[in-house]
């Protein structure tokens, strides 16, 4: 912060200058680059306005808004030399802006603050993220029900407590994160809804005394309405927060279905064989393959709560309006946003690629007498046995098929009707893996004609997003 | 969990019983107690559908109706003994059905599991949370309203790094927080049309054989519609972690309100004065007076974002369905939906109570040559001036008006002109801070006839809520 | 708060009296409690060196003496009756002592204030944690000790990325969480080193004019000094933060053994049986065992990592010396020390009744050519190999053993010369699990010697704590 | 990953290729090129040994270590290019190192791992950061006792509550705070001492038969002494949590007196003047000078206690040994630990730039009746009041005070005696400012001598340390 023009900028009152820690604590230019496309597009709107409102001439707004595109172009293309000293994107693009078209630049700061620009900025960078992750979103939840479809009825074991509780479908296991995702997608969608204002037009604070047109550059930049308070308009990251709360939920959701999958590859359940491409190898172990990608997606709900909690605590006891505390907000959501975006788009490549080892899951399906819950059931609902009852029954029975070496499909009707003598032959129709799962025909249950129902509707729903 | 009865549960096959520690870390009766209205109310809509469909007769249904509203009684008056060798609400309730009316209480259990069960419970419990927040928040709104039609004219200094920038309004300053606790009430609001689906009928993760009408359940309790996918229902708890997010950027304002009331309760700021009834003085220093509830409404964004970051760290890398380690989810919660309403409720009784001093805020407002900005736009605006050339300017007047230890408006338009020659007596309308408010009235500024404006489209919005 | 003499408290200038909201905000007594012995610890002591120091009379500080040890008594017998109008455990206290021994209890709090009491008592709490915490990881390790004794030779696979790598032994396996927990137990008893010094003294915050003995109160509480600041004394709470942290990590690795209970106890891996104690069943299906002990202990770092980052939050920013917002630290503690044991006890009595199926673990181990590596790295040490081009002979025989369906000890001599000459006889030494891992003699390695090795010097270790 | 020669690390069975995404998420190159001194110095111990111990060709060994010079000064340089196909650092320099050398690289990895290895060198790195660490800490206690022997005697009032409770002097407010950065110090100097072994040896994770000498190894890179379990070695990650612990309670420490020097720079308070180099100014209002670097340095405890939660989130339930979960440790901690020094070098400029308003101060310091409780303290102490009786005492005479409109020491004997008879001439030397915390005595007490004894008392110690 040596330098003249940059010294100029705060009066020429800091003798001393701020040193190198002053500057790497204060400067933001080495991560607000991201920013330049809305930063740019932001002062193209307000030029805009300041003509059309005729605060400015629209001569000097044409220069302007014609200087900005030449700017953008030199970052685009590389070619901008991005300066430390000018502290931040703001101060880059203008300083560069005054170079190419001289004092015409210096009206474009009229009527706005580097208040309300940035707070535009990063809200128009995180309204693109939120549109990127429910992008991302929809290809996940199309790669899951492909495999939801093709193994609509290859039955698997239903786990809680990762005991294998009662038998379900392939199809049924990967629609239950079609939902879990969908909501994610929902409350992005309330998010972008809700931060969709513009703070433009805010200025340092207090709004201004220039006969402005927020309504103008709102539209201009794609926002549904200018923001209602300009103290608010500067002080305002929820948008940002919200964000991440809604990030940190999905990522937890991508973490247990990378558990899944990292159980799943052991050699111990061998139900899902994942792609040489989100794997790796053991140059002498043939057999083995690495789950890289589900582990290092498990992973990344760490940082993207870590950048939740992090902001949360930056905002906590800010007194009004603008603290440069605030200036911590951005790196934390561009890596938790560019973490999301990178987790879901590895796990839509692992879920497209991954073979379900149709054998092994029907396999542990039908082990541990998964179908005992059906027989209680046929119990009570055929035979009119109250629930506790058809439980004792059940029981009797499968200490039976254990004793023998056998599965309850094995016993006869005979052995079946010693323990109670109103079961008939009716029973085995439950019985068996194929039977329970076909049988669970209850609204969202695991039975294959639901499953395939529930299919139905999301393609439907996302053909109309598409 | 020595008795009998509750080792009839676990099918006796556990000879050693689990002891105390067992009984310690795995019983939730504790706490889970809280959720005895949600849980009755869920089994009376269950049992009412079994009737129904004709899965249960309808005598014992009646039995079941009739004897869970006994148990809901005994409870509310405190009569009910909870066993804590009965783990957990659902076996509590259903063992003294047992007992009240004899073995139709075993049909209850017909079509359903503790896993739908327990969901169904606390999404309920959660819901209602919803609702509490969200009219919480609008008493506190009517409050911020109050404070803000009051003094919507007041003066007081707009601070940026805690440091006057600008003079604004008292009303404008409430409206802020305003704007915040409004968007706090619309995440709430969507959390809770997110969550307001019924887990009912998903049984213990695979659905059932039984032909039961999630649709007639869902209604009864007020859900929007059954959940989609069994495994999801029992899997899921976004709902609960929608709710703490929202609440922890709701406990972010607040924070963010207190420290404010804290800073401005000093002997230095004396910009408010709390009422007695929230804050505590000291025996023999009569001006002292510790703003006791800002500060501790301040702390509690510790404990509701310690319940979110403890949630996610719960949830993080389980497999589906359900996991022992979900039980984690309700102290968490319930902890963080009391302490929002109490930090709501209090904070409102203090904005409620509170009194702006507005000489104070006055003479603060007009100290530091805070209209040093104004004389700068009017310079662009009127006299045509570039923006860095009118800063310009306006920095050699305020050097003058420092050097003469008056202010702004106390120069003379002679000396005005010697700085710059285009300077004429219109200048003055905009200096002195009531001119420089009442100039700023592009939509959300600080003009006292905006902030009426917003004041009155929020009465009116609340009027239409009520 | 309505009724006189805790009105009084205030001076009488709070006529209206806080209502419900502010006793329920402000009040800890519901919580702090707790600490009703250790703050009559401290006031016997403060009060035994104000007898010393002559700063009041020796019979006044009899009387006070002996009434702290009844009300002690009244406390612990459960007959005290605790008032939140009196706020909190001092009040409480000093309310019954006055009542109990008349004036001369007034005398009691000269030269001390509530802050530096609160401090004293919450530090000697803190400091008994850390030691129940430190005997709680001494149980649990010798547990482990005692599992690692018994299976130090049984192989098992050792995993990366949850696919077997190489063998290893059980007893290297419980040996390696001896390590962490050891590390945990280092972390408390630096913590409670850190942590033992005296806020005693330090009065409101700048310490006092009479002539107190700090070192006498300290040495009477058992702490090694009295703090140095009594600004500091007061505004410090690093001593919880530091037990948090600690705890934090303690209940990462428990996490982690925990998440190996519930894989392993999976009917694919069944490398472990629980105790009946810490699972529980299902009435039908007899081979279904719930680790919910070990899912609950998993789920337990969700709450103690919550408290450590809910009271970093509440500290953010708090200037000095007390804020009301350090009120909140209790409540977190409290919950995560108690967590914190009891998660310690479930996991001690876990490990203590946990029975490993040794042939599981040998038949696992065996697989998928775990002594793929050995085998290369006797080509390096026996054949002179480079480390690499070892690695490709290797994956040569491999690919020969898998198109043979045999194990690499299968293959014959002259396959293996097939493959590089330079192998001999004595390759067949280090092939085989029972090989394998008696061959990894380095420092730390899994062979049964080197495990024995660490299992007696840890004996040792325990022996002289004991 | 589309060259061959990193093809073929994987033994040449992956056809298809880890695509674009999979090396995004997969490669570490980008940011562990950071531990690229760590990564040589321990290679070039682990050669020394394996000539040592005869594992490998002394001339072999020389050609390794030289080379790996050659690597270093290359990277030190800027010359090398690194290769994200090559993934991480290790595979980046052993590649380089064949290039340079030749076939004697490839017996480098003789009886190590890339498992050992990384967390060897992310060890020696984190140790590095604890020295950093507590030689920043070092220099800030210096700043702070320059600042207070500078100011031991100047008054200044103290807070509770943010309120003026009793006068404390300059000094020991700066002392509070080098007992708070002592303290982290010492968490630093213990965790450094936790983390001193080496994982080097520990090989994939079940030690290795080759006959290491891993005491030597351990000596050459520092540490005290090898790790004793070698599944633990490659597990454990403690070392980077321990020190984000200490870091997290460090940044709390520095947002607390970042937060004081805040509210101390506002026009209300005036009690410091910070520099301009830590400071920004406005162009037109040259009064304004707002705190960045403190508000920066207040807000950077979010991102240490965010990366402290991520990891811990990251390590729950990851069971033994390795997995590729812990790849997300490095970034976490190179930022925490950047942030950290750059905190710690920020305050300490702004400490040792900042000059105290000692007019403000001791003005301040009188205000609010601050000396109510020494004129209750003398009543006791000479008059004999019980401590409750001399308050009211004292409340009658600061409202006699109030309604004269002085304080107290304005008032006259005979108009103290009128409220109680006992009180003397004598009570003037305690009232007053200077006389008050002249007063405090006591061990850690706010008089300038008891100031002036803890400023030798660290000055002392800091001589021991340097």
């Amino acid at each position: 912060m040596t330098d003249k023009t940059s010294n100029a900028m705060w009066g020429g009152r800091f003798a001393a200058g701020p040193d190198a820690i002053m500057e790497a604590i204060n400067a933001s230019i080495s991560y607000d680059r991201r920013l330049a496309p809305q930063d740019i597009a932001g002062s193209r709107a307000h030029a805009a306005m300041l003509a059309e409102t005729g605060i400015v001439e629209r001569s000097d707004v044409e220069a302007i808004r014609e200087g900005l595109l030449t700017v953008l172009s030199e970052i685009e293309a590389g070619e901008f030399a991005f300066s430390a000293a000018l502290e931040d994107i703001h101060m880059n693009v203008e300083a560069r802006l005054k170079a190419l078209i001289g004092d015409a630049a210096g009206r474009l700061h009229t009527a706005r603050s580097r208040n309300d620009q940035v707070a535009t900025d990063f809200r128009l960078w995180t309204r693109d993220q939120c549109d990127a992750a429910i992008a991302g979103l929809d290809a996940l939840i199309a790669a899951l029900l492909d495999q939801a479809e093709q193994g609509a009825d290859w039955v698997m074991p239903g786990f809680t407590h990762l005991q294998t509780a009662q038998p379900v479908t392939w199809g049924h296991h990967m629609m239950a994160y079609v939902e879990m995702f969908a909501r994610d997608r929902g409350r992005l969608v309330d998010a972008r809804r809700r931060m969709n204002e513009s703070p433009l037009g805010a200025a340092a604070l207090a709004g201004t005394g220039f006969p402005i047109d927020r309504e103008m550059t709102a539209r201009a930049l794609g926002f549904d309405r200018p923001m209602a308070n300009s103290l608010d308009a500067v002080s305002d990251r929820d948008f940002a927060l919200e964000f991440l709360a809604a990030a940190s939920i999905c990522a937890m959701h991508l973490s247990r279905l990378a558990e899944e999958l990292v159980i799943w590859s052991s050699a111990q359940f061998r139900f899902v064989s994942l792609s040489d491409r989100f794997s790796t190898g053991s140059s002498i172990m043939p057999q083995k393959k690495n789950p890289d990608a589900a582990e290092l997606i498990r992973a990344k709900i760490g940082r993207i709560v870590g950048a939740n909690v992090a902001l949360l605590t930056v905002m906590k006891g800010l007194p009004l309006a603008y603290s440069k505390d605030m200036q911590e907000d951005k790196e934390q959501v561009f890596d938790a946003a560019d973490t999301l975006m990178l987790a879901l788009a590895a796990m839509t490549g692992m879920i497209g690629d991954m073979s379900a080892n149709r054998a092994a899951l029907a396999k542990a399906a039908g082990s541990g007498f998964s179908t005992a819950t059906d027989l209680a059931d046929w119990l009570v609902r055929e035979a009119g046995l109250p629930f506790r009852d058809a439980h004792h029954a059940t029981g009797a029975l499968v200490a039976r098929a254990e004793a023998k070496g056998c599965d309850l499909p094995d016993l006869s009707l005979e052995e079946m009707q010693a323990v109670n003598a109103a079961i008939t032959q009716d029973v085995f129709s439950v019985l068996g893996v194929e039977n329970s799962v076909r049988s669970r025909t209850s609204h969202g249950g695991t039975a294959p004609e639901q499953v395939r129902r529930q299919i139905a509707r999301w393609r439907e729903m996302q053909k109309g997003r598409a």
